[in-house]
């Protein structure tokens, strides 16, 4: 099943059922008025949703209509927690040697993960608006799981029960922002801005036998100012999987209903795959030669994120971004 | 205006307003179903609250009830944005000596700041369940505001304007867990469990000539195992005020409406206004002895946060709970 949320003017946006090839939509205004309704009660809901979902892919729902990327608003607008981790440790690693900063042990074992802001986040195709170039901005593609209620203390497999719904992520960084920020000691605030998210929100079954192990077992696309930049495979090099980082965040609270769990940017070991963020392809430049030549990201430059199928079908729709200056949006559009 | 939300089995609870004297309330439904609901059309809704308040206040509301604060989730039962500063500089200074460590000078300019989890919190009499003593339960009494919307880039001005409620915080903390989790450097996640709130918010007008300059000027009471420990001014000592923590908060995104902005735990530089949280104790007690005698919270551990006005009568009603066993809840109360 695949959902999507359509901007309607509400802070919530309208919840539709999209087609498996993302070609017709129809709203699920019967059945439950927004995605977060529906995962709160979801036994209940997601039959009557997949019933659509069927009409639909058979071309026999009524009142459908062409869906349209540019009409997204994120699946969920706004949520109730948005946590991600960093389960490509090779990322992590990379960052820190470009540094001559150790990577402790520890870390191949006891996930990273920071929790971030939920309550502003951007649809698949809006602006990345942001006041100064200079903070150093950056993409990030990754995975993301949304979760039903996780109890305190679940285990992996009790973790792995509760995964609802995958989506695909561009988790905005503000690289010169997080020396300083991190340095405080609490995690990010403002190096992390608002994050985007894919079109659709999927339930696993819809990834086949590419959904194995709690990881997605595909190439994830980055495509910076129309060059294809990174197709790193989101199954290997992930360290841990969806269900572990499910369970290190419940260690000590329970996870409601909602709740996103990120992968961390995809990265595989094999360069040849290329990067799913600037800051990672900068370190080998550092490393290399000893300065990072590639830029991070100026106002207008573009960012697409795309997974597809062993067919070669988008299975999220595209994160298709451009970076745009604040206070700048409202300009006239160049002739 | 004082609101509540009360338990009825839903997620979010049903919104009710509550007297000044915190003894009447009626609920809000004709109004607004949720506080988020409220909070997401203040403008509108805010007037016909206050109508009904008015009204519960001169005793003339229909349908009224007694107010029991056991009755309450937290104001927001679940919220978008859950950010917590540490406005009270002394804090973090005693807890830095204490470990040998030294306070960068930059403390004192650039708030602290981190994002904590906001999916799942506690209202003011619910049992703090954990699983072990051993992770260092602890307790931290806050003043928190919640928010309008208030546009990236904001000045403190401007955010001082998006100041819609306070509340009580209690900012339940692990503190064994959080020298290792700090350490990873990306923020509290394990070490901060589910956080509690007061059994009403309150707009500003409530605290009268005490809402001055952004600050809250009155002690904030915490009685643990039933013995008043500290009662420190939340208006003295706070380095950064609500509308700079805002505004720090908002300097690369937007906070959407129900944002909710901790003080930090509120201490003071007078020592014999005692403490806020038991770590605070026990940082004076290794300077002064060499060791901490005081022990964190354990199993059966009650406590109490409160603000009285200058009447003496509560404001906030009391955040009243006890430490309890995970797992242990269900077992038939000790006759």
């Amino acid at each position: 099943m695949k959902l999507a949320t359509l901007k309607d003017g509400t802070r919530d946006g309208q919840l539709a059922v999209v087609s498996r090839d993302l070609k017709t939509a129809c709203v699920a205004d019967g059945i439950a008025p927004t995605l977060q309704a529906a995962l709160d009660d979801w036994g209940f809901i997601a039959p009557q949703l997949n019933e659509t979902y069927q009409l639909l892919n058979s071309g026999r729902a009524q009142r459908s209509f062409e869906f349209e990327p540019a009409r997204c608003m994120a699946p969920l607008p706004r949520a109730f927690q948005w946590v991600d981790g960093s389960a490509y440790v090779n990322h992590v690693e990379l960052v820190r040697k470009a540094r001559n900063a150790e990577l402790p042990p520890s870390f191949w074992e006891d996930p990273l993960m920071y929790q971030g802001g939920s309550d502003d986040f951007l649809g698949p195709t809006d602006d990345i608006v942001l006041a100064y170039e200079e903070w150093g901005i950056d993409f990030e593609s990754e995975v993301a799981v949304i979760t039903g209620d996780v109890p305190m203390g679940a285990t992996p497999d009790q973790a792995h029960q509760q995964i609802r719904l995958l989506m695909l992520v561009n988790d905005v960084s503000l690289r010169n922002l997080i020396p300083p920020e991190l340095a405080k000691g609490f995690g990010f605030l403002q190096s992390k801005p608002a994050t985007s998210f894919s079109p659709v929100a999927i339930t696993p079954d819809e990834l086949g036998d590419a959904w194995q192990g709690g990881k997605v077992h595909l190439a994830l696309r980055s495509t910076l100012n129309g060059k294809l930049v990174g197709q790193p495979h989101a199954g290997e090099d992930m360290v841990f999987n969806f269900p572990q980082l499910i369970a290190h965040l419940c260690k000590t609270r329970n996870a409601r209903a909602g709740t996103i769990v990120g992968s961390g940017t995809v990265s595989n070991k094999e360069e040849k795959r290329g990067y799913s963020c600037i800051a990672e392809k900068r370190c080998l430049e550092m490393m290399a030669d000893g300065v990072a030549s590639t830029p991070f990201m100026l106002f207008g430059d573009t960012i697409r994120i795309e997974m597809l199928d062993a067919a070669g079908k988008s299975l999220f729709g595209a994160i298709a971004q451009r970076v745009v200056q604040a206070g700048a949006r409202k300009e006239a559009p160049s002739a």
